[in-house]
C-alpha cells in the first residue's frame, strides 16, 4: 500500500553516462499519443493539437517558436510547472532520434529532397537528429547545429549513432508512440516524462499498447499536475 | 486549441432527473481498471490495490469501513480533494449496477447460497444493487438497507429494474471495467469519475478498450489532481 507513495519524489538525481530519454511526451486521458487520419494539414492527428494545450504557451516553447518561426508571437510565455517539465526535455541532449512523421508528412520514397522538415531553416534541435525510414537519403544540414539523419538500419542502429554523436550527454527519443514503443519493449528508454492532457481523443496511437511497464521494471517516481495537465517520470528501477 | 480550456469547469448542476453514473473508478497510468490474475486473495489482481491509495485513507472511506467491518481502525480519515471525489459518489444514489466480481469471486454456477459478497453483514450500498451474472439466485436482503438482486437478463434489464428502484435518484454502475464497457457502448452512462492513480499495472483490464468516448460524444469537464490522483469528470455533451 506505501510502496508507491514511497516511490514517489524518489526521482534520480544528475547521471554521469548517457541515458536515453522521452521527453514532454503528451497523451490523452484515453491514452493516445496522438488523434486518428493524421495528414500534412494535421499532423497530430483527429484532436491531437489539444494534447499540447501545456506547452505551447510555456516559456520553453515560446522562446523556441520565435527562434524556428517568423510568424511566431513576442509573448514570454509561461513559467512553472508545465515550463519546467518543457525546460527539462531540452536539458543535456546530445541527439536525438525522431521517426519519419516527426520530420514530415511525406510517406514511401522521397520523391525529391525537397522536404526539409516541419520545423523551417533552423529546426529546434540544434544536435543531431536521427530519423528512422525505409526509405536512405543523404544527411540534411540545417542551420543553428542541427543535421538529420536517415537511418535505414533500424532502431539499434540509431541508438548506437546517436550514442556516439551524443558524447557523454543524453538521447532524446521524440517519437510518435510507434517508435517510443519499440525501444520500450527492447529495454532501452532509461526515463520517460509524459503529459496527461485533459482531452480525449477516442482513436489512434496508444502510447502503452504491446508494452508492460511493470514487466520492463519501469516504475512511477513523480506525480504532479498542472490544471494543464498531469506530469509524470518513469524510470527504470535498479534491478 | 481553446475548446478544452473552455470545458474545463463545465461541469452540470443539479439534474432533475435520474442519471447514470460512474464514480471513483480508478486506473493506472497505462489505463487499466485492475491488475492481472484477479483471485479470492487479490480480488484487484496483482497491484490493484494501489489504484486505491487515494480512496482508502479518505475520511468517507474510513468511515464506512467502521460501518462494515469490525477490525476497522478508528482514525478519522482525511478530507480535501480526494475526500470531495469520494464522497460525491454516494450522493444521491437511489440504486447500484455490478459486476459479478464486485459482489464475491466464485466463477460459474453458484455452489450454495452461502457466500454474501465481500462486504460483510452490513454492506457499504444501502440501496438495491443489482448484480449482473449469468447464473440465477434469490434476491440477497442484508442488513442496513443493501438488497442484492442477482440479473441473468442483461445490462438493459439491470438498468431498467435499477431505474425503477432508484426512484428519481442517480444510479451507480459499480464495475468492472468490462461492465462499464458494456454501458458506455450502449450510449447509457450520463457522467463518469474517473481517478488516474500514480501506479503501473502493466497488464490486466483497459478500461476503454474497445469505446470510443469521442464518438460517443464525452468530454472532459474536469481535472483536478492531488497527489494521489488525478480526478477527471467525463460528461455527455448535449448534442
Amino acid at each position: 500500500m506505501t510502496e508507491n507513495k514511497k516511490s514517489i519524489g524518489k526521482e534520480n538525481g544528475g547521471a554521469s553516462k548517457t541515458r536515453v530519454r522521452v521527453e514532454s511526451f503528451s497523451i490523452s486521458l484515453d491514452g493516445y499519443g496522438a488523434g486518428s487520419n493524421q495528414s500534412i494539414d494535421n499532423p497530430l492527428g483527429i484532436g491531437g493539437e489539444a494534447l499540447h494545450n501545456w506547452f505551447l504557451p510555456t516559456r520553453t516553447f515560446r522562446t523556441m517558436h520565435r527562434s524556428f518561426d517568423p510568424r511566431a508571437g513576442q509573448e514570454d510565455g509561461t513559467t512553472g510547472l508545465d515550463d519546467d517539465f518543457a525546460q527539462r526535455g531540452f536539458k543535456d541532449i546530445g541527439a536525438w532520434i525522431i521517426g519519419r512523421n516527426m520530420f514530415g508528412p511525406i510517406r514511401g520514397p522521397w520523391p525529391d529532397m525537397n522536404w526539409k522538415g516541419w520545423w523551417g531553416a533552423n529546426p529546434p534541435y540544434h544536435v543531431p537528429v536521427y530519423v528512422l525510414t525505409h526509405h536512405a537519403r543523404p544527411p540534411l544540414e540545417m542551420e543553428g547545429g542541427t543535421t538529420f539523419y536517415f537511418i535505414t538500419e533500424g532502431i539499434h542502429d540509431a541508438l548506437a549513432k546517436a550514442r556516439e554523436a551524443a558524447n557523454g550527454k543524453d538521447i532524446r527519443i521524440g517519437g510518435g508512440a510507434n517508435i517510443i514503443q519499440q525501444y520500450l519493449r527492447e529495454g532501452l528508454i532509461d526515463e520517460l516524462h509524459i503529459a496527461i492532457a485533459p482531452t480525449i481523443l477516442g482513436e489512434g496511437e496508444r502510447l502503452f499498447d504491446g508494452v508492460n511497464l511493470r514487466q520492463s521494471g519501469y516504475e512511477c517516481v513523480r506525480f504532479e499536475a498542472s490544471e494543464m495537465a498531469t506530469h509524470i517520470i518513469f524510470q527504470r528501477s535498479e534491478a
